[in-house]
């Protein structure tokens, strides 16, 4: 943390799933002077984060955790975020800082941003790109975040103050922040992640619904283990993404359906020659997004 | 090998790419008896492959090294390989066998058994589930193929020794052998394969020709990472494999456009619970894969 920021003294998490308490995790690991306490659902999650040495403390009672902290990390899929921030809007501590790391951003910002700031409550909208296709406190991992992209979309008008905090405190766990748009941020993601989802999904329905079953449980190997892998991925957070980000995943989609079609056009004329370029081109774009993405430094 | 099947004592490898060279690799490996000879296009290669121990001996002479090669691997794309057999099928030597790695296998059988035959020279189709996108014999492995599913497919007129030998030849490297009809393995592996490889690079198309191609680059994670890694594939193989392959591709890919179209209609008219159906079915289907692919023992 830069010397001119406060540190925060208390870190509320809010969800301790896998990506909830791997952010506790690295907080543990990369600031251990913040104390850090989470709230779940349940008291057995509750307790089970403690014993684990995810959080300090932990609990069921919102007002008790959201009362405390300085910063709240939100760690719960998009629906329930917004409700939960809804029905507590009044229990956060007045110029505390909320922050949250879903993959859909308007709807969040849309959603829980006017009643925390009439609150005097901050909010600073954030998306890591990590994750696994697992769940669950039991797969955090305190190095989830280091060297990862972590998008940021403040607005405008936000307190600059705040989000410096917020940047330090992802900085300083190792991720790469970019602020950006929350609007470009979605119709981004639309192509490279919640498309990505569902087409992934597709792809092994198509692979192993084959004429002969045994057959083609034989027959998929490792390229079919890595396209497929994001398909064991939870399927209501999908659908929650999904509903909250559906305009630009319909457009996305309907690009696929199209690309396909040309593809499959070219095949079906036996137009080899443009069959070949665009594979080619695909190769090229990807070689080259490989290069960037080994080669991104933290900045 | 088992102890009554001859264990060839030279046997050539016809090109030596990646795929080529790991198998020499591993038959150095597991099999230190067989004498290893290879046969490139070009003299710089054929030198190399020796330079690095790959094969015992190298030429771009065919005659020279089929007349002396009891078993005859054939790895080349597939074009190649039936104008290869085709152009010097009189120069292999009479009661050896011939037997490929290709991922389709029809038209190899339809394009170099009948004038293999005639010469009395016997033929075993065999498909490897395994490579990688990479190319070239640096990037060869004599583990490769440690493990994987081998498909073999042998006519019910085949000489059952020689059927036996290429079966050997595998599982004496590690692999695991199963013997299907040549058309079913086309049909299965359109899905499980080749539409695959197509459906990654189009994933590729879309995702990183998005409208702000700057932030695309850094919204694409592990996500991306995984299913488009076969992308980067060599754009030359998977055009010969889609034109040998033809008819069972393009039902593969109306099968991906219906499944993409059914999907969209379900976003379009928010219709949550079929959606959450379909991500939950392939959850589990994939997971089911997941644990037989771990599971497949040596047979």
């Amino acid at each position: 943390m830069r010397d001119h920021i406060k540190i925060p003294e208390v870190l509320a998490i809010a969800g301790l799933g896998q990506m909830g308490a791997s952010f506790a995790m690295a907080v543990r690991k990369f600031l251990p002077e913040i104390r850090l306490s989470g709230w779940a659902p349940s008291q057995q999650e509750a307790e089970k984060a403690v014993e684990l040495g995810i959080v300090d403390e932990a609990s069921t009672n919102t007002k008790k955790v959201l009362s405390e902290a300085d910063v709240v990390m939100l760690a719960m899929p998009i629906s329930p975020l917004i409700d939960f921030v809804n029905d507590h809007v009044t229990e956060f501590k007045i110029g505390s800082i909320v922050t949250d790391l879903s993959s859909v951003k308007s709807d969040i910002v849309d959603g829980i941003r006017p009643g925390l700031c009439e609150q005097g409550v901050h909010f600073i909208g954030g998306h890591p790109m990590a994750g696994t296709e697992k769940t669950g406190m039991e797969n955090g991992d305190a190095d989830m975040y280091t060297d990862k992209v972590v998008f940021l979309t403040p607005f405008c008008t936000d307190d600059p103050a705040a989000l410096s905090i917020v940047r330090e405190l992802w900085r300083s766990i190792g991720g790469n922040t970019f602020e950006v748009d929350a609007v470009d941020h979605d119709v981004t993601l639309a192509r490279s992640s919640h498309v990505l989802h569902i087409n992934s999904n597709i792809t092994t329905h198509v692979c192993l619904q084959a004429p002969n079953k045994d057959l083609a449980m034989l027959a998929c190997g490792g390229a079919f283990r890595d396209t497929s892998r994001i398909s064991s991925s939870n399927p209501d957070l999908w659908v929650n993404v999904t509903k909250h980000n559906k305009q630009a995943i319909l457009k996305a989609m309907d690009e696929t359906l199209d690309q396909v079609s040309h593809v499959r056009s070219w095949i079906e004329g036996e137009d080899w020659d443009s069959l070949y370029k665009f594979l080619a081109e695909g190769k090229a774009l990807r070689d080259d997004w490989w290069d960037s993405f080994n080669k991104l430094d933290k900045k």
